[in-house]
């Protein structure tokens, strides 16, 4: 082996261990650089949406745009640099969102001749999508996450009931309603009954009918009542994760039935984070 | 037995094995198309309720409207012929559904001298009743619903409570407001005290009185108390489904008794299958 | 003993077994009858506040007002006679609920004379109080008011936890919204937060500054979340009833510690019923 | 020791027993004369921000203002002469509070010549976080916190999770809705997604493209799921606090791993309560 072979595996360990992991000094450091990096860039992006500020500051936006896209560009690199399996890295989730938060800016220039402004803009609100990164900073959102998974059956079960519940409401009230008070359309009336049945109620359309009215007082309460059942599914999986396993009994004596249990807990999360792995 | 009548009994244990189960590729295949037919039958009956979608492809909606009627009544046909007991199939939740499904384009044609556009436009609605069919591709539906059956009796006086608790609520605000601010009658205030308990707050209704707005705060507090209610039934319900068979302890040694449980569990379930049976 | 006497009392029995007892044909049908009267008057009560139905049938409804209270005082009376203790009846819960449901319109008669419209209708209205009397078909409520007395304390401490947080934020944002959109003074701020914390959201009063915006935007997440906590009170007291009796474990071996627990869980049921005994 | 110090130890011992407990009569009559005392100071703040009753009752308020710092600047120097330890409950939590609760009013007199009206106006205004004073009187509310402090980090992660969710749905929202409509910039937007998502909905913003009614009608049903999370996070931690200690299986026979469980919630109710003496 030669030495300067030798030398470039030591510098791509050492920067490894300072850009992926979050062990050394070094490696906190920069996710903390990291972290500031990310955050200040998208407040940047956030308050170039206000117009008195792209007015007064238009030219101080420009060239902190540019500069966190050179940051960006550069931890681009080294990631790609230091990365043990390259293409594993490049097409991972957290690989692409790199991609995409370097992406627009250099577009935008491309794009300038034919739409000066628009597209633009359109294409630096994917720079929020930075934030993503931050996810890897905590790990404990992996459980959350797991958990969610496991229920994700029921959750999609209960908004498939929903979505009828809905599709049917709205269509008795665009009948009832008569094409007037804003239920002008049946898909307009579906958006009603869910901003209804989902307590948001901005009142942008309100039953006027004394009979659309108890309608609407009936799915409010009806959705006060059904609120229950995903807070019961979640909570229920969160507090006895073990019941989920089938038809064995809560409460014994440790036996060799537990053991099992805990050996299949075992499997399924690591199924788990084996589909978080790919992130 | 004749040969004809053997072959006419296989061909319809093949169709009712294609339109009634899953457990063959050909019967998985119908329930693909059925399932996609519905979908985009009843996104059509939606659209057709625009407007300026009405305008620009009626001609398209119209015929469309008779495929897919033409398709549902070939489906019940097949049904007919298949299902094992006729009467029982045609009297069914499922089997009324089907009917009514195909029912009101046919009745269009007979009414369309009188009213010509209304009652149509209100018969076709039934149509997104044929959403429900789909609940038979679900088959976890049933252990969810089961769950609340369990709990009726609960939520109903849960929903009980909050009847007495609204009117009374309703009442005192007519009083309160006077019959300005749109607390013009005493349903009118009901359907408020629904709007506001259920934390929906439309605003089209709202308190303007010092007092009134003191007992509206009152209410949205109690309101945001109260929800705990249905969600804490629930949860206990689906988190501890043994101790709502009574007075037994939930920690023992898993003797006798618990076996027995388990029987009333399983006679519950049945009880239960077979009331779900019906549909 | 003197025949009449006896016979009296033989009446009196049969009396009571059919106006407060459910168990003989006789008792099950009056009961049946009263509830059918308590909605129809409740109903009545309530339509009548709707201008327009008393215009087109205020005879009717001055008639049929008579009828009801005609008929609640001889149930009243016969309430009287038949109750074994007549004084312990007279000043129970329900027992005023049947005085509270008769009085209004004999004393609106005697008003009738100095105010002549405006008195008559507001004690008109306490017949709505009548739907009270609904209270006693249903034994079960009982049950799930003793749950929500057993975690009255921890509701309080919530309630008044809420009632600190909402002064402090009505306060700030009456600072940072200075007295304009509706935020005019600190009773109409703390009114806001009110209307906030509780996800009603009217949006009579909203904040128009980005600092009010930021607040408010804290303060709706904070209810996100805090809704949680009477959720999870009410939860764990529903689905644990015995950790709430002190640091006894939830699992063992059905020890005699066991045996005490439900010792003591039977006397805090009967203090229970003995609070609801008055009623 | 000199009598006069035996007497003066003597006299601040008394003195402690007042202010400080509240076993003795007196103390449980101090307790309840300064509860009345702050519920009433309050209440004065809130009513002085009322202009009517600024103009009819300015003097009285502004009287009654000094009556009640000359009170709570009499406990005040009470607590600081009967005080243990001088500077540890200088520097508390609940001495900050007495500090802040008379500080307002002297500072008001040092300003009036500057400033002629607004610091004034806010620094009486302050006088309202004397609510704060009413923390001492619930023991209890202290095991709610130590409760919520548990799960503090799961909280911390939903609401970090919510953040991102809320960042991309404003921006996607911002591009959708095109600057019209009340969604301005991405703040604006960003506050729109908190309104909606946690089911307040004032309806001051409101989507008006069928694309944003979609994507605003997919978020409130997502808000409507997410909802589930905190409860059960709270839930889980209140009904099974042992199972927040890790790995140790919930039901087993009381054995050694048990006494270990017990020793550590100890040592971390020591931890929450050390945390809570600072106060």
């Amino acid at each position: 082996m030669d030495a300067p072979i030798v030398l470039r595996f030591a510098i791509r360990e050492r920067l490894y261990k300072i850009i992926f992991e979050a062990d050394t000094i070094a490696g906190r450091t920069f996710d903390f650089l990291l972290f500031a990096t990310i955050i200040a860039s998208v407040v940047m992006a956030m308050l170039s949406s206000v117009i008195e500020i792209r007015i007064h500051y238009g030219k101080a936006l420009y060239w902190s745009e540019w500069g966190f896209t050179g940051l960006f560009t550069v931890e681009y690199c080294l990631r790609l640099i230091a990365a043990k399996q390259l293409q594993r890295y490049a097409f991972s989730f957290l690989g692409l969102v790199d991609l995409i938060a370097i992406l627009p800016t250099y577009i935008s220039v491309l794009l300038t001749g034919a739409h000066p402004l628009v597209p633009i803009r359109v294409l630096r609100l994917l720079q929020i999508f930075r934030i993503f990164k931050l996810t890897q900073f905590l790990q404990e959102e992996r459980k959350l996450l797991l958990a969610l998974i496991a229920s994700i059956r029921k959750i999609t079960i209960f908004l498939y009931t929903i979505l009828i519940l809905v599709i049917v409401i709205g269509s008795c009230m665009y009948l009832i309603e008569g094409e007037n008070n804003g239920f002008t359309t049946i898909p307009q009336s579906i958006y009603w009954a869910i901003v209804t049945l989902s307590t948001v109620g901005y009142g942008d359309i309100a039953p006027q009918t004394a009979l659309g009215k108890l309608l609407a007082a009936i799915i409010m309460l009806l959705g006060y009542g059904i609120i229950a059942v995903p807070t019961g599914i979640v909570v229920s999986d969160l507090s006895h994760p073990k019941s989920a396993a089938g038809s064995t009994p809560i409460c014994n004596n440790c036996g060799a039935r537990e053991h099992g249990q805990e050996a299949s807990a075992l499997s399924k999360l690591k199924t788990g984070i084996a589909v978080l792995g790919v992130l």
